[in-house]
């Protein structure tokens, strides 16, 4: 699916974005049955990070020896080196490695080439090399582990903006994903403003509860909030 | 068996604790035979943090469709809500999450309760949802993982104070949980004090026998010490 | 085979090791076909740490209630305590512990000694006790976990500078040891020197290719770098 | 929940349950939402073999030493034993054993007493010892593995009829349990009958199916069968 | 990359194969530098079962709610039907299943399908349902395990004949694909001709070997041969 | 330690070995305080197998491309071929292989020249290869998982007759090795012959107890026996 034919995302879906948690976001989800949605053991490098961006995917296959070869690297139509230098900016690189860590996918000068063209982050459930460069960039990277090799020995990289999976979730190009410290979230694209929106309420709210419970309130109606709660929220809201 | 029926616990007891390691703990356990006490793979979720308190223990079993609901959270008599709301001071509420890490089974505003209250920390062998605010809170939380989610697609609470297993270390209420950066120890509480106590006399010594090696001394006959390096140990307390 | 025996390692390896990364390392090893010597899943305990020295090697084999016995820690011969009262300066202890993290197989106090012997640091694909006091150290010390037990009740050590596996990876005394934040290394003996001084051309270029994408340059024929890159960069080291 | 507060089975449900395999049992249950129903890795002792009953449950939680005994065998009221005993005809043994497998559970005397007492069989998440002598026995046994060490080093038996979870599924006293080659399925007491009924149906239905595609049709309108197929199907009943 | 564009496999290729057992294949593969060739842990579901034939591919991904429902299999568009219901005679369907064994990703209805059509067999690292159906059929079925339950819960079926991985190996359509009772291994199409020719070959020679050894020859010059047993070797073939 | 300064054993042992199955010989070693004597993973090849004999040991490392090479199996004095080529009649050869299953450990023809020699079994936590043919010979090989490749990319065989892990348990060239079904214990030798004596008169009691249960026995009193039932035992041992 070209991303000509995606739907639009608003711009309002960005700033809810900023302040939603994956927390409350797989909360909202799971209320609309989308269980299958939150990547298991994909967390920052650095912690205290956050992306959000719409996915273009990258797939990798074990390597073979008939078919790998380091000088694939120096060929600008070999998969990973293509999705690296034509990122859009805004976008999430979803990289499917099948859980393997024993090798890095990607390092420290591909990030910095993401980065100048505005892209929004990696995610994936393989390793990353030159943790520390990453580190240090202070550039959102998400992944499963760490590992110094090049990935040429354990990884092909075969297909750009295929439907992919990645920390055990289905990952399609424009779907919108969400990571911060408990890790990472699959937005699908056709109810990716929806969910964020109400996410973004969801954690006013419970900003509000939070407060009352840190003053000394009872969890009793308070949280999850009744009608009273809810009230005395609104309330407070309009002050 | 009723709290009321426990034996009680010496204010000495939590003295000790505040100084004594996992590590040194696990010694002396060991020397008496106490050799699953230690558990695995359960670690603060903000490094540097220390723990110690009584356990009050919640069991999570699997969820099943035609049991769990989220509903439930509002119901004050779902052990996971009860659990926390009536926690006593002191308490570190131990959850045994079978080590299910799809899901987290507490998160920041339940801490708030639980700290509010006086508890003494949480410790699981599940995942923890809202690891960022759980941090900044800098209330002592153990687990082995974090999750977005919350707990009602994967997990289902059944009980309190239970006896239960946590991090393949079987705890009943009552038994006396420490954590440090090592992980966390379950003294069972008929002797906690003992173990307390000797764990700090060892750990002081300890603190002696690490400034001698420091200073270049050899480890023969000073770790572990022979009679004379006690001797040594026993005439610099005099001073 | 004896120290004496093995080949002189030169000077210049030390300091190309304090500026080569593991990932380039790597990298360098896989070009000459060397793809078994990056261990999986050893880290250091505080990151930011690099080690890097020859290794003088331990083996440990699984506790057996019949030939086990804390009593073996105040033996001078025993394995452990023997490699540690006496280990050289410069050297990294390796610590094969099957991946077996239910113990932690060395602490903070021989540590100390260690450090005050001059070794380079510690590597195992165990765990360590005492992980507060070690990060408190600053001495590179990395391994696959923490534990707060002893060793007794887990492990055995049968011997000193056997040949062993640790992370996955053989290592044989006397080859170079090198961590960072990405893992660690084995460099075999007769190769490191090479590895290193190839590894250390390779980082100053890979830092030109850096600066090059970090000011808006494309990937294509700068990383990998083709032969006007190459030139390029020769041209600047002129300067 | 005692026993006779539970709905009846009808005795239409075991008829259908001779015939009905886990794999259309969990085709049922899915269409109805009951996805959490089917045990992971629990497989028969002896291919082959068939299990059907209602669950009694027994939960084993980590052994600790202070609480751990293997004396404890000879008391007629220690759980394991206890329920062993004085298992009612029909009944499932459901333990678990938190998917812990270095251990035996139960071995092949505690098998024949069961037998004895017209028990259904046993299903767990843990190892059963004495497997060549079970297997002679041919009365159905379901485990995650085998182990030659009586149970008392790793578990502790400390409950009979609580709810519990066993290879990832909760279980209650009642549910009815359902395994063979493919595995172990749970269904919901208070659907058993419905599931099983409608499970029979659509073995009938998939046999004659299978009949057909063995013939050479295409599985297009087949499989599954549009309504032409279920109409040809029906009158195939007919005749 | 179409069928018609692969080069023609010779029908020598599949005498061979008839007699090649796995582990020579392997021997052959390694001398040739093809190591990452053997899956790991896809066995036959039946011991005793041989495959031999071409690869054809499907790929799964996670399922997720929004995508995934039981209804795609009355679809004859869905890639898992689609490919079922056209498989070529000779073909061995390849599915990658990521490993994961929460579901069967085809039961035993597709299996007589394919059967009919005159499919080779079926290789997967998944699970396969209706396990007691398929032993029956004796049609050759490779899984990495078994579970009851459909495939639309855990997986959604994406794509066929991609490049896929499959039990760690990558898998191009057109490769040839050989299973015995010691797993699975791919011959890369362009050398599976002379892959299979040296293996039958090689396990001629090993068949000689292996009847000297059995009539108390040493091992020393005759396993591996050297030149005498080889010339000997010969020379027992010209009789 | 050489074979000669090991202590003999009685013939009786072998005698009591014909009989005593594993789980008895468990749980007699569990009485004398050894519990970490019980491999974990290690199964026979073939079901029904039983082995027991003296241990020699071999000890595999992972392999390094600079140190390994398929050229060393023509060498006799290669660890693998040299323990294969000499192993005494009676002994069981013990492998540590890691539980690294990626592997084959050693195939069918050199399990024939070890058959020859009258050596008693092969045991392993690694992988064997050629397991068809194994099979069929019937002889006895117990091992973590089947894999078609020779060792030679991820084993280097560098030790014969130390001390090894195998399968979580310390074994020593002289211990004494039994399996069947339930997998493999480790006699320490020094009471192998103690422990098979306990252990067989304890099977012949559990026949007793076995036949009474089958015919309607409670377990109460009878398993484990009291006074009563020992008595009774010994009144039927005098018939």
């Amino acid at each position: 699916m070209p991303d000509t034919d995606l739907p639009p995302l608003p711009a309002a879906l960005w700033e809810d974005l900023k302040v939603a948690t994956t927390a409350t976001l797989s909360t909202v989800l799971i209320r609309r049955g989308l269980r299958a949605t939150m990547m298991q053991g994909v967390l920052p490098l650095r912690p205290g990070m956050r992306v959000a961006g719409e996915a273009t995917t990258l797939r990798y296959v074990p390597a073979r020896e008939d078919l790998s070869d380091p000088a694939l690297l120096a060929n600008p139509q070999y998969p990973q080196r293509k999705v690296v230098e034509n990122v859009a900016a805004g976008k999430v690189l979803v990289v499917d490695a099948r859980g393997d860590l024993r090798a890095g996918i990607l390092g420290d000068i591909l990030m910095t080439r993401m980065a100048v063209r505005g892209a929004a982050g990696v995610v994936t459930d393989g390793a990353m090399r030159d943790a520390a460069g990453i580190r240090s960039q202070r550039w959102p990277v998400f992944a499963a582990g760490v590992h110094p090799a090049q990935h040429t020995d354990r990884h092909l990289a075969v297909g750009i903006d295929e439907t992919i999976g990645c920390g055990g979730v289905l990952v399609r190009p424009g779907d919108v994903i969400v990571g911060d410290d408990d890790g990472v979230v699959v937005l699908p694209r056709a109810v990716a403003a929806e969910v964020a929106s109400a996410a973004r309420e969801q954690d006013q709210l419970e900003a509000f509860v939070q407060r009352k419970i840190a003053a000394g309130s009872s969890i009793v109606g308070v949280y999850p909030p009744n009608d009273a709660t809810r009230a005395e929220y609104e309330a407070s809201r309009q002050v």
